[in-house]
């Protein structure tokens, strides 16, 4: 089938791992292990390598550029090394009339690189938003299902094998940061920019939270976004609330998915598996195949010299909705004071409850605000956090359309 | 940004339309139009022909005909060019060795036809499901909404030009049943088959079927399915109960979607715009992009020498769950006279509703069945019609899961 779909036979000429002897659900025999992986970038036997090893740097990064350099295609599932070092290997890829193929690289199984880089050629991109780490998705759909707290469900999803024993690469938002700045840089022709990205994890979450996101009609998600905007590119990570009207609010478990938003095309959704060894084959085997039919294109859509400076933006422009919680004592003049904070702000508020109200108690107060600047709100989180009735720091989330 | 895009520049040549006084929303200066299309096909200064006129024959044909046979790559929106005329058309581009490219004839903006051929060409399909009308969209979805009947929400969906003044190629399944052949000839490698499509439209679906459906749980949308069964692949399109799990559920409005199950990659969902002109652009111009940059594809994923020969089913194989509505008299013994059918057809029923019972009226039956045949449910259904306490025939569609 794969011979079909791709014109020709694809031959397996050697194959290179770390611990050869590792129990794989494959069939071994007749496969050319070798031990130095760098013999395979630079055998003239071979004319595309797959690189499935991980890691901004070091080995994987080695054999890439070697590969490269040896006018070698290279099909990838590395996030970090794209993210990280995307730009210098799709010059060399260039340089060497060669492709670099990342398919599998952001959100699994869903075809979302070749989307933004052919599909939608003829658009201009506006806004980019995702799903882009299962694990976050799992648990914060748990938290909501459940009221769990956060350590409790992360201990679950662990036991799973949804989240890694070191989950700070998942939950502090840094595999779904890799995952937007390739496709930003493919949306918006630049070459990826992680140092601009402003990522913030779920570690802050609690099943309050996500309750009474879910009463005022909200899921929260950890939402990837990378937005055009008058100044520049704007590129975040972050919990969000997503109303019931938005696609994303249906992504669930460790599903991924992507909205793409562009002039001609408006709006188009994609859903689909963000990880796991069958999903990430997909990909990584539609590259292999396009390799093979000798497709040509850019790593990022358009030729590197092309791609434009740096114009991604440090801070969010514009007006937006926001979701603050906090605890406040029950003392008199104690909500006045804070909603007189937002007024000095200049924040108007859409919302105030007090849900769990218990005279003389320290209780939760939801608020939402009318549209309003991420500074702006800032500042009146960091001055209520400081107000001496308020125990602890405000919970800010930014609420999405 | 095309140009960019496309790795040179995309030149027009020439337009022709049948009539070129007509008020466009495009800038004519510097257009060369011809009253002949023909010429375009046969010019030797044009390498790309884009076929907007529709139809299965007449001038889209030829025109597309004649411009494979003389060399030049081909882009079409024509869904029922490529339904009907698929494999001759095909084999023509092979021939020539030139592009046939149609994304645009199936689901508007959404990128399937290349998802299917290209991002999952290393899985095998089992099925597609997709909403692939707009206007049946919009039609049920109304509905559901307000409870007006359908030709009231006919007549509103053709004043907001939703629907064509003859709306019954949408609202028969005509246009679903040319979009699914497509997809379904290119996710289980075989020629276009639309003879043995079962296609049944919306104009049956009553307010109270859609207020029945939703209090149990399901909305109720036109389906295009395409399955892989062990006998051969079954293509129908037909109204179905889809229940809130399932993406299809979220499609709202004249939105369009398609469900994508594979081995590998499990499901990928797609959402977008089904149609209207900027939609229909965004994938005319990312296949006129596609020919720019000399990729090669075969318009089906495999070459046509390799499409299986007829492999269609005319009769659903397999055990599925039906919604059954009916109109009874209310008799002593009515009730279980209908009961009594279906036990003699081997069909256990799950669900029993009379939810408008006036004693001695008239009044609505709904049924859902556990797991049964078609043929079962259909002679079920023919026996139940027959009976003298029951008004009218039964209306029975399938619930998809």
């Amino acid at each position: 089938m794969i011979t079909a779909r791709a014109g020709r036979p694809i031959e397996i000429k050697a194959v290179s791992a770390k611990d050869p002897s590792k129990d794989r659900p494959i069939e071994k025999t007749g496969l050319n292990f070798v031990d130095d992986p760098m013999k395979l970038a630079t055998s003239s036997e071979i004319d595309l390598v797959v690189e499935l090893i991980g890691g901004a740097d070091g080995v994987a990064k080695e054999l890439v550029e070697t590969s490269l350099t040896y006018g070698k295609s290279v099909v990838t599932a590395n996030k970090a090394l794209i993210a990280n070092h995307g730009l210098e290997l799709a010059e060399l890829a260039e340089k060497h009339s060669v492709l670099l193929a990342f398919e599998a690289a952001v959100a699994g199984g869903i075809p979302v690189v070749k989307a933004l880089r052919e599909s939608l050629a003829g658009n201009q991109l506006r806004a980019v938003y995702g799903i882009l780490n299962g694990t976050c998705n799992y648990i914060l759909s748990e938290m909501g299902k459940t009221g769990a707290v956060f350590d409790d469900i992360l201990k679950e999803a662990q036991d799973k094998g949804y989240a890694e024993a070191d989950p700070g690469f998942d939950i502090d938002g840094v595999d779904a940061a890799h995952k937007l700045a390739i496709l930003a840089a493919i949306a918006f022709g630049m070459a990826p920019q992680l140092h601009t990205l402003r990522t913030e994890g779920i570690r802050k979450i609690t099943p309050m939270d996500t309750e009474y996101a879910a009463k005022l009609g909200y899921k929260i998600k950890l939402v990837a976004c990378a937005e055009k905007t008058d100044n520049g590119i704007l590129q975040t990570v972050e919990p969000c609330l997503v109303p019931e009207e938005s696609p994303l609010y249906h992504v669930g478990n460790v599903l991924n998915a992507v909205k793409l938003k562009a002039d001609l095309v408006g709006s188009v959704f994609l859903e689909g598996p963000g990880a796991g060894g069958d999903a990430t084959a997909s990909s990584v085997i539609a590259d292999i195949i396009d390799v093979a039919r000798d497709v040509r294109y850019y790593p990022f859509g358009i030729s590197c010299k092309a791609l434009s400076a740096d114009k991604s933006l440090k801070e969010r422009p514009g007006e937006h909705h926001f979701y603050v919680r906090l605890f406040s004592n029950d003392q008199a003049g104690a909500l006045a004071d804070i909603t007189r904070v937002f007024h000095g702000n200049n924040i108007s508020l859409d919302i105030i409850q007090q849900p769990k109200h218990v005279a003389g108690e320290v209780s939760p107060v939801i608020l939402t605000t009318h549209p309003t600047t991420q500074r702006a709100v800032e500042a009146a989180c960091a001055a209520i956090g400081a107000l001496e009735t308020v125990v602890s720091e405000p919970q800010c989330l930014r609420i999405i359309s």
